[in-house]
């Protein structure tokens, strides 16, 4: 079984490809997807869509994980990633998955058994599940890696809708 | 001159074709698109990318308008509308164009010389600059007219960052 997971961002948009056989998980692919702040929005979300679609073209994922937002304090960057998040998601759609949306609680608890674990604690756990010799960079690659574990987790349940309560 | 106006959201979507010829506009086509609650929003979206998509294909406008949004009390609501519309701008810029971006009070300086004008008095004046009987409905689709007018007025100055100040 193969999840797509995405950070999604407009700057920089995470993408991490996990394959799972029986215990074993794999990094198949990963990185960060830049856009050119140069374009405006419409350009942007262009790009973001080009490249995902691409990923999902590449890697045919059975499971695709999107993380679900929330607003921070700038609300000009806040609406900017909603637009590019919904692009995500009408990419994964117009193929037929309906994405996984855990927020990040949920990948802290998926991977590692506490919703409030340290940002440097995912790191670490997707780097030793993943048996990767160094944490990924950028952080939304890494990110975005751990996200498709929990894609790959919820999966396991086959319940989309699962909400995990800590 | 042909312009789609959109007044992007996710239960209701509202569209509005306008040609301009000289001084004379005209209402080719209007409506509100309604997506189905009980999909998940990637469904939704999907929906929306679709229509969008179609009006795009079947009027071939020159010039595309999508109303800026700002953020309400309810931000589940909004996160959603945010989501719909980056999927507008994506369908618009797919198909080459950059579309005008007008904020509710660009529309109505463009419409009623006023940007600060009452909802009654922006659809009295968009049932009278297209010569309509009646004012369109649903609120949407006489909204999303209000936004194809302002984008054709936007396009005789070609001005597509221009920011109409009071």
């Amino acid at each position: 079984m193969i999840c797509l997971g995405i950070d999604p961002g407009v700057g920089l948009l995470g993408y991490g490809v996990v394959s799972q056989a029986g215990d074993r998980m794999k990094a198949i692919d990963y990185g960060a997807v830049a856009t050119d702040p140069g374009l405006p929005l419409c350009g942007r979300l262009c790009e973001i869509y080009s490249a995902v679609s691409r990923k999902i073209e590449e890697h045919k994922p059975d499971v695709i994980a999107v993380e679900r937002l929330f607003f921070g304090r700038n609300r000009t960057t806040a609406e900017m990633v909603f637009q590019a998040r919904g692009v995500v998601l009408l990419a994964a759609s117009l193929v037929g998955r309906v994405p996984y949306e855990p927020k990040p609680s949920e990948v802290k608890l998926a991977v590692c058994g506490n919703g409030a674990a340290e940002k440097q604690q995912v790191q670490g756990m997707v780097r030793c599940l993943l048996g990767l010799d160094e944490t990924p960079r950028p952080d939304d690659a890494a990110d975005a890696l751990a996200i498709a574990i929990t894609g790959l987790s919820l999966a396991v349940y086959d319940c989309p809708g699962r909400v995990i309560v800590q």
